[in-house]
C-alpha cells in the first residue's frame, strides 16, 4: 500500500461551494479507494473574516486560518490544492459579509473606511488583506502549466465550436514596429553574485536621480529597454496612412489591464495621433480640463461635459472632421458608438488577436459589418507571432477544430518574472538624457539615451523561477510524451540570457529520448502550427507574456474557450496546485438554489483540477490506484461531456447533483472496466452495477427537490451541514456511496 | 611549379566568337604566369558540319571532332572546359551554314528535308547530329552548381535594380491542389539490385496494355504518380469562383516548355474550365476543326478561320460571354489582348512567379494595370514555396538587393533526373483502370487507381547521380563556408527515398565544422529568406525541378536577372564545365561589326567562368597562382561593372575590346597589388604599369577602327586570323602583352 496522501480541496464561496457539497462526497468515496484523504480548507470570505478577528470570538466561533494554512502548504513539497474560484471581495460584497456574521451573532466589527479609532483602524488594517485578489498572490508559488485535458480535447473534435473561414485574399495582417521599440533597445545582464542596483536617470548637463533600488539576486537576469516616443507616433501614423491607402480597416491592440503603466501611455499615443487635429487645436484647454488620452477618448468626452453645448459641439464636429481623413476604425460596439479607442481595457490583445483570427481575421466596423483589418501592435517582440499565425491561416485556411492537435504551455511566472513584473520599474521619461542601471560601486550595467516622453523600464526573472521552469518543461515533455520548444529569440538580448541558463539547466534532467529544441518565436509557432494542422501536440516552453497570450490564443482555436484549460502551478517547493474554471462565483446560480432548488454551476474545471490532482499524486507517491483513478476520470469525464450530462438551466432538468451522479456512475464504470488494477476493478464493480441499476430512481430523487425555496441558513457563511443535506438529496444515492466506503 | 594544367575554351558561334578572338588573348597570357595553357575547341556549328564529313574533304579542310573530343574529355577528371553559348541550328541555320562552306570550297552535301538516295539519307542522318539543342547534351555530364558570383552580388548591391513595393495588405497568393495532385500520390521505391521494370495499363476489366520497359540500376530510385483530372478541374473551378468573390486576378503558371508533357494537358484543363460555356456549346466542332486546348485559346481562335464569318463571331461572343461571370485574367500582352490562357509557353512558372514577386506580387489586368492576383499553380509540390515568399514579403516587404544575402543552388541534374526526365514516362490515361510498375517477376511495385484523363507519370533518379551531388553539396558548403539545407520534404515519398541516401552518403565526406541539414520545403525556404534579410548566404541542395525554379528565384530578386549567375557543371567524373551567359549568340551583334566594326557582346559571363575555371584549377592541382589569378579577376571584373567599362551600344565608344582592355588592366593591377604571392604581383607590375601607363592611347587604338565596316571572311565559318586580326587592332596593347609572355 502506499503512503496515505492528502488533497486539499478549497472551500470557497457562493456557487462553487454548493457544487463541492455535492462533488465532495463522491471524491471522498473514489479517492478513499486509493488510501487518499480529501480535506476541506475553507477560504471563503466568510472564513477569512472570521479567522481575522479571533479575539472577538468564542471557542467554537474561531475557524482555522485556511489562507495561512495554505500559505505554508505551499511551500510543501507534499502540497497537493484543488482551487476552486473565490470571491475577490469588494467593499459592498465584505459589508454584506460582515452584516450576515454579525446576524449569526460573531462579534465581527464594521469596516471603517474613514477609520478614527485605533481599534476601527486596527480592524481596517485587518480587512484590507482579505479584500480584493487576496488569495491567489498567496497561492500561485510557482510556474505555469496549462493545457486542454484529453476529455475536453475529445468533444471539441466531435462537437467542434464555429470557426470563421478565412480568404487567401485576407488584406488583414499584424503590424508593428521595425525599430525604436522595446525589442530593439533591449539589453540584459545576468548578475554573477548577488547584487545591489539603482535604476536612475541622468537628465544632459544634469544630475543623476533616483528612480528605483533593487536587490538582485545571484543569477538573476535584469533587463532594461526603451520604447521611443517619437518612433512610436511615427509608427502610429505610418499604420493609418497605410490603412486609408489600402481601404483596410485600423485596429490597436495592447495590454493595458496587465502592463498597466506602460501599454495606457502607448493607448495615449494612438489615441494623441489619431485625432491629432483635436489634441492639436484643444491640447491646452484639454490640459485645463484634465483630460488624459491614456484613459481613451471616454476621457475626452467625460471631460468636455462641463464645458458649454456650443464648445462642446465644436470639439464633437473636430473629432468628426477626423474620421473624415482617417481610415475606418475597428469598432467595440458598433451600435453603441463605441470606438477601439474609446476604452484602453476594452480591446486586450491577448483576448482580441485570436477572436479576429477566429472570426476570419477581421474586426467590426461602424457599420457592424466585418472587415479586413490591419491589427496594430506597436511592440514587434510578440506581434510577429500573431502575423505568422495570419500568414499560416491564409496559406492552409482557418484551423480546424476537429482534426488540430494541441499546444500546451508551460509558462515562466513564478516570481513576477519579466515584463508582468516591471510596473514598479516603468517610467515615462521626463526629459532628454540617460537612463541607467548602476551597481552600488558605481559600475554602469546598462543605459540607454532617451527622450522625452520615451517610456523605460526594467525586468526582473529570478534564476529559481528558470531553472524551475526548465524542470517543469522536462517533466511535461516526458510525462505527455510531447515534444517541447523553448520560445526564445535569439536576437533578443533577454532570451539570448535566458538560453545560457537553459541550456545548462537542461543537463540537471534525464532528457534522453525526449524532443526538446530552442527556437525563435516565429520559428517555434510555425513548426507548432505545421504540427497542429497534421493533429499532433506540441508543448511551447514560454516566457510570462507569450504564456498569457498562447494559453487563449491556441486554446481558443483548439477548444472555442480558454476557460476549459487545466490551469496547474506545480509550485517552487514541489508541491502543486490545480486551478480550477475561470472567472467568478456565480451569484446569480446562487439566487437560483434559493429561489427553485436548481444549481447550474459547470463542474468541468473540478473534474479536470481532480484528473492531475490524482495523476500527480499517483506520480509523486508511487500510487497506481490515483492512476488509474485519474485516467478513469478523465474517462468518464469525456463520457459526461458526450452524452450531455452537464448542469441545464431549467429547474426540474439535470442539475449540478445529477451531473454529479453522472460522473460518478461513469467513473465506477470506467474503473470497474479497466484491466491495469484487477483489484481495483473488482472491487468497483459493486458499486458500478448499484449505481447503473439505481440510475432511474437516483435521478429522479435528485430531480424531485426541485421546483421551490432551499434554505441554506446563510449566504456567505450558510450552514455547512444544511448546505449539505440540500445538495445530497437522494438518499438512494448516499447510501451507495456510503456502501462502498464500508 | 604545380603540374601544367589546361583549360578547353569553346570557339562558337556569332557574337560570342568573335569576342573571344578579343578576350583569348589576354586569358592566355594571364594564364601563362600560372603555368596554364588555354585552348580553343572548335565547337561551332561550321565546326560541327565539317567534322561529319571528312572522307569529303581534303587532308587540310579536314578538321577535328570538336565536340567528340569535349564529349571525351567530360569523363576525364581534369577537363576544364569554359562553355561558350552556341547556335541551336534550326534548318534554316544549318542550309545558311552548308552554303556558305560549299562556296568556300568544302564539299559538303546538301541537307535534304525529303532524302531519298542512300547518299541523300546518310548526310540527313549525320546532319541530324548537328541540328538543334546538340551540344549541352553531350557536355552536361553532371549536377549544377550555381551561385551569384561575388563582383555580382557587389555591383548589385551598389546599384540595385528596381523592387516593387510590398503592400501588408496585399491579397496575392499561390495557390494549388490540397489533393489529388502528384504530390499527394507519389510513391517511390529504390532497386536494391538492377532490375528491368515494365509500366503497364491495365483497363477496369480488361488485359495489361504494355507502356514502357525500363533497365533500372542498382540504387535507382523510381518514383510513380499522377494527377486526377477530375480534381484538377473542380480546383480550377474553386479557384475562379474565389477569384469571382474575393475580386482578385486570376492567372495561371505551369511550365509547360519543359514539363512538355503533362504541363499541356494540365494547360487545357484550365482552357476548358475557364471557357466552360465555349467548350460545352462548340465541344464537337472543335473536335472537327482540330482546336486543342492543350496549344491555349490561339488554337482555338486559328482554327474557327475556316468558318463561315457569322459562326466565327457566334463562337467569339460565346468566349466573351464567359469574361462577363469570371473572374479578371492576367494578361500576357494587355495591348494586344494576349491572356494566360492564349498560349501554353506564354506563362512559365520559374520566370513568372520572380516577376510577379518582384513587382509587389501583382500581374497585369485587362486594363493594363497591375493587381493583386491569385497565382494558380495546380501541382503543390513546388508552388508552396511561392506562397512562402509571398507572406515572407507581405510581412518583411520587398527583399533590398542592396543589403540582402544569396542562395546559391546545387542541384540534382546529371542523368535526368527526377521529373525532368520523365517525359516519355508521362501517359494521358484513355480509360478507367490500374496503372503499374512491374517488376520481370511479375511483383507490382507501384500502383494506382486512375480515371480517364487523369495524367501518370514515373520519374527517374540514378543512385550515381545523388551520390555526386551530395558529394558536391559537402564540396559548396566547403569552399564557400556557407551552410547548406538539403530540400527534402518528409511528407514526400521520392523525397524520403533520398533522404535516406543523403544521410548515408553524407557519411562519406568530411563534414566537420559544416552546417548541412535537411528540411522541408517551406522551412528551407523560410530559413533561406530569414536569413537572407539579414545579409546571410545558404546553400540550397535541391532536386531537379527546384533547381530550375530557385536559380531564377533568388537571382531574380538578388540581381535582377538569373543571366548573371554563375553556372557550373562538375562532372561526375571529377571535371568541370563552366557555362557563360544565358541565352543565344547574339546575330545582330555580329551584323553591326560587319557594318560598323563595333561589337557589343558583354563578356561577363566569361569573365565570372573564367574565374571559377581558374579557382576550380588552383584547389584541385595545388596550384597557388591559379587561385591569385581567380581571386584577383573577381576584383577586376567588380571594378569593371562598378567603372562602367562594359561595351556602350554605340560605335565609336568603348566596344567588346576595350571592355576587355579595361579587365585587362585592373586584372593585372589586381595581380600586382596582392600579397598572397609576392612572385607572381613583382611578375604583373610591369605589365600593370605599362597598361596603366598606355590606358589613353590603347582605348585610342581601339575605337578608331570603329565606324566602318569589318570584313571576317565568312559567318558561320570566319577566317579565324582575319578574325584574330579585327578583334585585336591595339599594336600597343598586343605588343604590351607579347612582352609579358616574354
Amino acid at each position: 500500500m502506499p503512503t496515505k496522501s492528502k488533497i486539499i480541496y478549497t472551500l470557497t464561496d457562493e456557487a462553487p461551494a454548493l457544487a463541492t457539497a455535492s462533488l465532495l462526497p463522491i471524491i471522498r468515496t473514489f479517492a478513499s479507494s486509493a488510501d487518499i484523504e480529501v480535506d476541506l480548507s475553507d477560504i471563503s470570505l466568510a472564513a477569512r473574516i472570521l479567522a481575522a478577528f479571533p479575539e472577538r470570538l468564542t471557542e467554537e466561533q474561531r475557524v482555522e486560518d485556511g489562507l495561512a494554512f495554505l500559505g505554508d502548504l505551499a511551500k510543501d513539497p507534499d502540497a497537493n490544492i484543488i482551487k476552486l474560484p473565490n470571491i475577490s471581495a469588494s467593499v459592498p460584497q465584505l459589508r454584506a459579509a460582515i452584516t450576515e456574521l454579525q446576524e449569526q451573532g460573531y462579534d465581527v466589527p464594521e469596516y471603517i473606511e474613514n477609520a478614527q479609532t485605533d481599534e476601527e483602524k486596527e480592524a481596517k488594517s485587518r480587512y484590507a488583506g482579505i479584500l480584493g485578489s487576496a488569495v491567489n498572490p498567496v497561492l500561485r508559488q510557482g510556474n505555469s502549466d496549462r493545457r486542454a485535458p484529453a476529455a475536453v480535447k475529445a468533444f471539441a473534435r466531435k462537437h467542434p465550436h464555429s470557426m470563421g473561414k478565412w480568404s487567401k485574399s485576407s488584406r488583414s495582417h499584424a503590424d508593428y514596429m521595425r525599430g525604436g521599440d522595446f525589442f530593439s533597445s533591449e539589453q540584459s545582464v545576468t548578475m554573477p553574485e548577488a547584487t545591489d542596483v539603482r535604476i536612475e536617470f541622468v537628465p544632459n548637463g544634469g544630475q543623476p536621480v533616483l528612480k528605483k533600488e533593487l536587490s538582485l539576486e545571484k543569477g538573476e537576469v535584469l533587463d532594461s529597454m526603451f520604447m521611443s516616443a517619437k518612433a512610436l507616433d511615427a509608427f502610429f501614423e505610418d499604420t493609418l496612412q497605410d490603412c486609408k491607402e489600402a481601404g483596410v480597416m485600423w485596429s490597436l491592440h495592447v495590454k493595458a489591464t496587465m502592463m498597466k503603466v506602460s501599454h495606457p501611455i502607448v493607448f495615449g499615443h494612438a489615441v494623441r495621433v489619431f485625432y491629432r487635429e483635436v489634441f492639436d487645436k484643444y491640447g491646452e484647454l484639454f490640459e485645463q480640463l484634465g483630460v488624459n488620452p491614456n484613459n481613451g477618448m471616454s476621457s475626452v468626452y467625460e471631460k468636455i461635459k462641463s464645458l458649454p453645448q456650443s464648445t462642446q459641439d465644436e470639439i464633437e464636429e473636430a473629432i468628426h472632421a477626423c474620421y473624415e481623413h482617417r481610415p475606418e476604425m475597428a469598432m467595440v460596439d458598433s451600435v453603441k458608438g463605441i470606438t477601439n479607442l474609446h476604452i484602453p481595457s476594452d480591446v486586450i490583445v491577448d483576448a482580441s488577436m485570436p477572436a479576429m483570427i477566429r472570426n476570419s481575421g477581421q474586426m467590426w466596423g461602424r457599420d457592424g459589418k466585418q472587415k479586413d483589418t490591419k491589427a496594430v501592435m506597436p511592440e514587434s517582440t510578440y506581434a510577429r507571432i500573431y502575423q505568422e499565425m495570419i500568414n499560416f491561416c491564409k496559406t492552409n485556411g482557418a484551423f480546424d477544430p476537429t482534426t488540430m492537435g494541441s499546444v500546451p504551455n508551460v509558462g515562466l511566472m513564478a516570481m513576477k518574472a519579466e515584463e508582468y513584473g516591471s510596473h514598479d520599474k516603468t517610467f515615462e521619461i521626463q526629459a532628454d538624457g540617460t537612463m541607467r542601471v548602476v551597481k552600488a560601486d558605481g559600475t554602469v550595467l546598462m543605459q540607454h539615451e532617451v527622450e522625452k516622453g520615451d517610456i523605460w523600464r526594467a525586468c526582473q526573472t529570478k534564476d529559481a523561477a528558470i531553472r524551475d521552469w526548465v524542470k517543469l518543461a522536462v517533466n511535461r515533455s516526458r510525462q505527455s510524451d510531447t515534444p517541447a520548444i523553448f520560445w526564445l529569440d535569439q536576437e533578443r538580448a533577454h532570451d539570448l540570457e535566458l538560453t545560457k541558463k537553459v541550456k545548462e539547466y537542461l543537463k540537471e534532467h534525464d532528457t534522453e529520448g525526449l524532443d526538446i529544441t530552442i527556437m525563435s518565436y516565429n520559428e517555434a509557432i510555425r513548426v507548432s502550427m505545421e504540427r497542429l494542422i497534421r493533429g499532433l501536440d506540441t508543448i511551447s516552453v514560454t516566457g510570462n507574456v507569450l504564456r498569457d497570450y498562447l494559453t487563449d490564443l491556441f486554446p481558443i482555436m483548439e477548444l472555442g474557450t480558454s476557460a476549459k484549460m487545466l490551469s496547474i502551478v506545480p509550485m517552487l517547493a514541489g508541491g502543486g496546485m490545480y486551478e480550477t474554471g475561470a472567472g467568478g462565483s456565480a451569484p446569480k446560480h446562487v439566487q437560483q438554489v434559493m429561489q427553485e432548488n436548481h444549481l447550474r454551476w459547470d463542474s468541468l474545471g473540478e473534474f479536470l483540477a481532480l484528473g492531475v490532482s490524482l495523476e500527480e499524486l499517483g506520480i509523486k507517491k508511487g500510487n497506481v490506484r490515483a492512476k488509474v483513478l485519474a485516467t478513469a476520470l478523465d474517462k468518464a469525464t469525456e463520457r459526461l461531456l458526450e452524452n450531455g450530462k452537464s448542469p441545464s438551466r431549467k429547474a426540474g432538468e439535470l442539475d449540478n447533483r445529477g451531473s454529479h451522479f453522472y460522473l460518478a456512475l461513469y467513473w465506477a464504470q470506467e474503473v470497474a472496466a479497466q484491466a491495469e488494477d484487477a483489484d481495483l476493478a473488482a472491487e468497483f464493480k459493486p458499486l458500478a452495477d448499484a449505481l447503473t441499476q439505481n440510475e432511474q430512481t437516483i435521478v429522479d430523487e435528485l430531480n424531485a427537490v426541485q421546483g421551490k425555496p432551499a434554505e441554506l441558513d446563510g449566504y456567505y457563511h450558510a450552514n455547512l451541514d444544511t448546505v449539505f443535506k440540500v445538495m445530497c438529496p437522494s438518499t438512494t444515492f448516499n447510501k451507495i456511496l456510503d456502501d462502498f466506503k464500508k
